[in-house]
């Protein structure tokens, strides 16, 4: 049997959110616009997720706006929000997702980087150092989806408030892992990925503080206030809404589960003498853990795991397949040797310790072939 | 039981087509981005899909770029073709769906609208007059969401080319509905929705010819050749390739169905004398009829029908809720009072003859009530 422990990436539908959506993928049918009985019973089942996913993240159900997933609401949020690209500049942290930071630098402003340390965090010197007079919009990631380093969105959104100017916080990989809330962090804005946190495919959100002056990427139709054009996503929407609730209800249980094998983990792991724990001193995801093997390389280490049966992560999968160091790590200022030698392991509900174990022999079978054919190719 | 009448707004989804998604909501999981097996599974169902959905269309599979429906793939067709905005203009029919005609408003050339006759027909007459050396794209939609009118794409798409424009056609309501290819028409791009074929809800596509210089509207991620980033809904392609490949076995089998249907129910309902049905004397599809009730109010009649059992529309579902006369309607210069009396039928695979017959007898009920609430709300 293949082990998965790649949930940064993509996490396994849930059986129960499954069961919520299938009455919406067979008996129930019409599209939400549509005015009559059928056209109805889709609109409620949009208004009941959207209550269940305010619930989870502690915000006001009328703020959240549904979207195809995360990679758009990140859109949405940069190139939806009403500025003056002449002279207004936006701020975000070099650690951001790509799709945070492509609409970035082709929104047509003036883009600050807020430098991170060597453990990934933003200070608030560095935050303060990217921000001025003209900054409308900054963007820090809650949690990042390599390192599990977790910012401080509190003390970081009470400066830039201080300010006044907007702040987003992309909130994908911290929702249904850690507690977080919109309305007690005093974000004006938060992305979430139904995906990452067990639900479906194809739905995301943008939770948006009312204030903010946006206008949709999509156009053509009044649906999600006027943000969203298109017919909604409505099996999705309900997999997400009911991903939301679940989540909520095993919040502590999911992390104390993933927290004890994460941890044996890299007590183990440590032990092997040639890995590098990142963002080791600071507070993490308790699924995940990224970590660079001396002398390997990446990539490699992957197929390597992948033969053994071990699904793993050598960067963020939206960028695999290039071969240069991740952007988050570079930005830790990690050497490039170790950099691209990074495997990031993030766990899930249906792990277990003898996964782990398992795990711990691959990846000492693999280290052991130290003169072997991953070692040949780390030095091509 | 009520009776769903609304196969244009949304399709059920097929039985058929769920089998095929359930292990993709279930056993199977990963990030089509992904390098390891997981990873790699997906990857494999979403380029099924893509040679299934391209099957139905007469495309390569390499010109399908898989998008979350079609309104992004309408929205992606008109600003995501690389422009001078300064210079360049484009134009569209009248008749266009609101996911087209939005974000031609908003994409910041000069618009021209391509008028359509009395039947909802863009003659080549009305295509000469809205293009000119400066248009670098027309757009067409193959058959119309209300009316169901057919335009002769072929032979617009032969004009088109002949000047060196760029020609797009929606093709969401025609597809899977009658025959239509995207070599045939030569056209050079096109739109597909799934859920209008009894696909799921959250696939669309843009089929699209190379030699369009395409950028991305949603950024972030490689994916669907740097077209359309984010992490694909997997179960919705793979669904939409089911949808497609059932699309194409059934084709001539579900419009003979709904044909016969659609035909009795005209013939019934022209005997009630009060009936106006628009673009009667031009091809439509086979399961749609748009008709105005003389002095009623389609709204009203609507929520009658529904109070009854029959599911159907006043107008484009996405635009409902707004008292205005449909853009379709009033574009084919139908008087206002007519045109907000209009009732659309739209049949599918699952509708009977008993159903026309009961629909009749409902009709013929509510208009009988000639001096009763329905007549006073439409007079109000």
């Amino acid at each position: 049997m293949a082990v998965y422990f790649d949930h940064n990436a993509t996490t396994p539908l849930h059986e129960k959110i499954f069961e919520a959506m299938q009455p919406y993928m067979g008996s129930v049918c019409g599209n939400p616009s549509s005015l009559h009985r059928f056209g109805r019973l889709q609109r409620q089942a949009i208004e009941q997720a959207r209550e269940q996913v305010a619930a989870l993240m502690g915000a006001q159900s009328s703020q959240v706006i549904f979207t195809s997933g995360g990679t758009e609401a990140n859109n949405l949020m940069v190139k939806g929000l009403s500025m003056d690209t002449a002279v207004q500049r936006i701020a975000v942290s070099a650690i951001e997702h790509m799709s945070l930071l492509q609409p970035a630098a082709e929104v047509g402003c003036n883009v600050d980087q807020i430098a991170v340390d060597g453990q990934g965090l933003v200070t608030q010197e560095s935050l303060k150092q990217a921000i001025n007079k003209e900054t409308v919009l900054v963007s820090v990631m809650a949690a990042n989806n390599e390192t599990g380093a977790v910012q401080d969105i509190n003390k970081l959104a009470e400066e830039v408030r201080a300010h006044d100017i907007w702040f987003h916080t992309d909130a994908s990989q911290i929702a249904g892992k850690l507690e977080f809330s919109f309305e007690k962090t005093a974000v004006h804005a938060m992305t979430l990925s139904s995906h990452k946190l067990y639900g479906p495919m194809g739905a995301g959100a943008l939770i948006v503080d009312k204030c903010l002056p946006m206008h949709s990427l999509l156009q053509g139709g009044s649906q999600e206030k006027g943000l969203r054009a298109g017919t909604e996503n409505v099996p999705a929407i309900v997999g997400f809404g009911m991903a939301a609730e679940l989540a909520a209800q095993e919040l502590i249980e999911r992390a104390d589960h993933v927290r004890v094998l994460r941890d044996a983990l890299e007590k183990e792991l440590m032990q092997l003498g040639v890995v590098k724990v990142f963002s080791q001193q600071v507070r993490r995801l308790p699924n995940t853990l990224q970590f660079g093997v001396q002398g390997f390389d990446g990539e490699t280490l992957l197929m390597e795991l992948d033969r053994r049966g071990f699904a793993v992560s050598s960067g963020s999968a939206c960028t695999s397949g290039k071969t240069e160091p991740s952007h988050v790590l570079k930005a830790m200022a990690v050497p490039n040797q170790l950099a691209t030698s990074a495997i990031r392991v993030s766990l899930g509900r249906a792990n277990t310790m003898a996964e782990i174990e398992r795990f711990i022999e691959a990846m000492k079978q693999i280290i052991g072939l130290s003169n072997s054919a991953v070692m040949m190719a780390a030095n091509l």
